[in-house]
């Protein structure tokens, strides 16, 4: 557990990171930093609690997480001005977040005994929603839905730590091997624009009524 | 339960192939079109789920409905290269989902238990929420909240439902009666424009700061 | 009771208003005026009974509310005609909603037995997220995330309801102290556009592939 919790720590203040650096992208006020970097960095878990009926969620057992939280996003934020590439530390954050949140889910719902797919998935959804949520919230096409294998990498993450124990290897080297090549998987694809493929198809259809922002 | 069962199975269907089809507008890659059908299809029966504390959730217990889902939105996925107006595709979907997704509603609620109000609430809110979490994720307007009298569909869907059962009428021809005349009546509403009275007003005073998209 | 009875159909009065004002801001039809309102006006409290586990929600077990808060949106819609400044009542039943419902918020939580730091926080989600659902459903930039110290007063208004009880001011009066100087302050804050501080920080990285919003 205690290296879980030591992940856990890291993934909250990586997706807090994340978060703060989008927020100043979008001239948040340091208050509006710490709400998106919150939001961002437990989303993940309070999605994922709600569907198992988990309760209590883990922030409201355990508020010391959300100082914990506030206090990574001032920093990122505070770091941040010093930074020529915010865009790259955010990459970086977000990376890390995804990687590290998936594990972490895949191992809540491994303990709440739901299949090995709902593990798979709840996994993903740890790894995906707090940076969903940051997205919808600072106005951002969500990252999760665009190119360079998202979703993909925290699938291909889950499955290898699920994977790997099955097999009989320990959960710690599990752990890092599963975040290990979920990062690099996750940086490989933003430096080589990797992706999977795009179906064309002929949408001149929509682009009329549907198509109306506001 | 049968029917329910099939009407459930078409719904979801349905709904993930107007997620598919929608997130082809956005050239998402087949992963996200996966993401965004599964979403589309399962989201209504979530939120429902969450509101009536109903654990476990539908898709939780049920995993194979995931398979169900993905692969619906896969076929939708690649039977759309084939077709010229893949607006007229995704709006049939989505307005079958609505409807049978609404009958799909009242049906949980009414086991759970709820008042007559909620049922038909929580029935709207089944058909609706699925397409409107699409909507914000593809970065669309939400159907449901533009013309067309698409909640008000729901609305008289759910309402003929109960109704008629509460007149003695079978479940079975309840369904199929609700179901279809709902169906109709979207369609009628798409293709005469047909829309409740828009309440003018002068809101030239919100141009100004709150305009700012970004 | 009856106190907190009567802020709380202030609030969901306030909030619906809030929404079909914005609603209409859109051009959306009379249901989707009803729409916007409600989910405005409810959608605060849903938030944090689903974060609490606090089953049946509120209006779940009270279905009145929600003809309340159709009632008070198309209220609000018909009276709206006659305004020249919507945006200045919008504001105003904005204000007043984020501070009663902050009180609201405070004190659930408090009975669940949440810890002072949940309880502070769960005020300001009460407050705060029926406006946010209400801007995302609107497609405007959450008024939260803004300028003029949203979440600030709501936190400010947290704190002063549970910290002058902590001190031993009766309930009612700490309700209308922290009310009362919360929205004054939101009042100010708009009237002044008093605002903390926006970290500075070379942002232009972000804006290449990021900012594609579709």
């Amino acid at each position: 557990m205690t290296l879980l919790h030591t992940i856990y720590l890291i993934a909250i203040a990586a997706e807090a990171a994340s978060g703060a650096l989008m927020g100043m992208r979008r001239r948040m006020d340091l208050f509006g930093l710490c709400v998106v970097g919150t939001v961002t960095a437990l989303g993940g878990g309070t999605i994922r609690d709600l569907i198992l009926g988990h309760y209590p969620l883990g922030w409201v057992a355990h508020p010391e997480y959300l100082a914990f939280t506030v206090g990574a996003a001032i920093v990122a934020a505070l770091l941040a001005r010093r930074l020529d590439r915010l865009k790259t530390a955010f990459l970086w954050m977000d990376a890390l977040g995804l990687v590290a949140f998936t594990v972490i889910g895949c191992d809540i719902a491994e303990q709440a005994g739901a299949s090995i797919v709902v593990v798979i998935l709840m996994g993903m959804t740890t790894g995906v929603f707090g940076g969903l949520l940051r997205d919808i919230l600072c106005n951002q096409v969500p990252l999760v839905l665009r190119r360079d294998l998202y979703a993909t990498v925290s699938l291909v993450t889950g499955m290898l730590y699920v994977g790997l124990q099955h097999a009989g290897v320990g959960a710690g080297l599990a752990t890092g091997v599963a975040i290990g090549i979920g990062f690099a998987l996750r940086m490989l694809a933003i430096r080589f624009a990797l992706a999977l493929p795009v179906l064309e198809a002929n949408t001149s259809s929509f682009d009329d009524e549907l198509d109306e922002r506001h």
